[in-house]
């Protein structure tokens, strides 16, 4: 044993150890161990090798270096409801109390009632009336302590875990990479942007700046004691799914990606404005086609179409015609969660 | 003259200089050259040591170390006009070669003429309608290309020199220094983010993505060769402007920043939310009364109120009573250009 320690601490393994540490470009560890070896795979490595080596032809500058994140079917499992919509509809009982006149109106009347076959025929009428009641009418400082809380307590149904687990180790293992390898990498969502702002650091570690998503506008204003508040208002400035997500991209980064990731056609613009750059340009799209690990969705493999997250045919096609990678949760990820042995 | 050098490359002396370069913090050099000793001054260096100090109640962990600077009058000339609008102005000949029919309706025919007396009478409408045409219309790669080219071969008519050169050195200064101990720095400006992007990198040292500024919406679209395209839209996204600041420093970056400056009642809401965090806050206000070195206006000194940049009485009582810092350019700047001697 004591040989064995001897051997292992010897100046010349220390020095690799050392160069390993400080230089992860360098490194003969595996940057992402829970990928299977593959095509997706490989199509990170030599991204990051060719975008980060001076002598390269594909050099990219460190300052034009970002990489962009869809969250929900991207990082984290968005079914059988994205996490939002659940706080949504977990935050409705609050607010009623503070507005009893809401008990009796619909659509709160169902979501008090717990009759999940009702709200699940929500028009998108409905939805928005229940968003607009959780999400704005409170200040900033408000509404980031009310989703930390729930955060903290809310559980999935299938997992029985926090919603701050269900995030892909695989997907967090390529933030890592491209971050050790001087990217700024950003999330960009359908999803509110101050909802994920205010758990991204902790879970991603993306800060909140980083962070574009579905933004409403706020109000600046003075609390009773004089004091600046800025008030959430039901005013949509940034609708950050299609179209919006190159467009929001330019509002909030104004710069092109070099590199992104996305699950469903509402990623779409955001990977072709990313491939359609100049130099090498990496676009990837997560298959969900593992019904045991986690869910089976989309057309890959004659998959039932689902409300959320539609990876169409379409969108397979065009895949495969723009030169995007397609990763297979089954086939490239050798595990799924963290908390998995 | 050998003897000299040696000593100079003396280890110590190769130590010394290494600390020095790796860790400003401690270095004895001064970080704020181009300022006169005073209140000002001083209450820069207290704010930067307190805050970065882990054994000081004030600290602040780097992450939440967000400066943000107002530009027009703060960081570079607002006088006699915003560089922006003269932009727009100087813009007016090609867009009117491009879209002939334009020769003869107003503003533009006046804008041709160089009447400068009647342009001064210019209503807002007239000047929105000169900002519409030459600010939107073009793919977001035009007009970067458009405002770099420009850049680089317009010049200020009392100091005959290209605007990025109309830059306070004491403000640099101040830049640098914040980054140095963590800060991330953003511009925070009236004028349009897409305009300020194009040199912030260069001038300030600030990339697009920390610049927040007015900012249009653009469409996503496809070029004839079916490239995808940003094309900017004449629709107004986020006023930059009075309450507009940090309603936008909210939308950019989420955090409330621990540093402010500005000029003018156009920064007062965002000084006013900066100090109102939690902690140590520090807002400052640049009092342009130095009518010799650069321009007198407002209220200190009994200075004739202007167009741009009003720095009225009322800001000022407030900014006494805050406990806001009013810098003098008079007073406070030893040199106000990199370009003076």
């Amino acid at each position: 044993m004591n040989t064995v320690k001897k051997r292992l601490l010897s100046p010349a393994i220390i020095a690799i150890l050392l160069i390993g540490f400080t230089n992860p470009v360098f490194s003969t560890d595996d940057p992402l161990p829970s990928w299977n070896d593959g095509p997706a795979k490989q199509a990170i490595i030599a991204f990051v090798k060719d975008t980060t080596d001076q002598a390269s032809p594909k050099f990219v500058p460190p300052e034009e270096r970002i990489a962009a994140f869809d969250q929900d079917g991207t990082l984290w499992v968005e079914h059988p409801m994205y996490t939002q919509v659940t706080y949504c509809l977990e935050r409705v009982p609050a607010v009623v109390k503070a507005k009893p006149e809401l008990k009796n109106v619909q659509p709160f009347k169902t979501v008090l009632s717990g009759n999940r076959e009702a709200m699940a025929k929500f028009t998108m009428k409905d939805l928005e009336k229940i968003l607009a009641a959780t999400l704005t009418g409170m200040t900033v400082d408000e509404f980031n302590a009310e989703v930390k809380k729930w955060m903290e307590t809310a559980k999935d149904g299938r997992w029985k875990r926090p919603y701050t687990e269900l995030i892909y180790k695989p997907m967090l293992e390529v933030m890592q990479y491209l971050r050790a390898n001087g990217y700024k990498t950003y999330v960009v969502t359908g999803g509110g942007q101050d909802f994920v702002r205010v758990y991204s650091e902790k879970v991603y570690g993306i800060p909140p700046e980083q962070v574009v998503g579905t933004a409403g506008g706020t109000k600046y204003g003075y609390a009773k004691d004089g004091k600046p508040i800025l008030t959430k208002e039901p005013k949509l400035l940034l609708n950050d799914n299609d179209a919006g997500k190159p467009e929001g991209i330019h509002l909030m980064i104004g710069r092109r990606p070099y590199a992104a990731f996305g699950n469903s056609s509402g990623d779409r613009q955001m990977l072709e404005y990313t491939k359609a750059g100049e130099g090498i340009r990496l676009s990837m799209l997560v298959l969900h086609d593992d019904a045991k690990r986690e869910y089976a969705y989309g057309p890959a493999e004659g998959l039932p179409p689902t409300k959320v997250g539609a990876f169409t045919q379409a969108l397979y096609d065009e895949a495969k015609k723009q030169g995007w990678v397609v990763i297979s949760m089954k086939k490239d990820w050798k595990r799924i969660f963290a908390f998995e042995p």
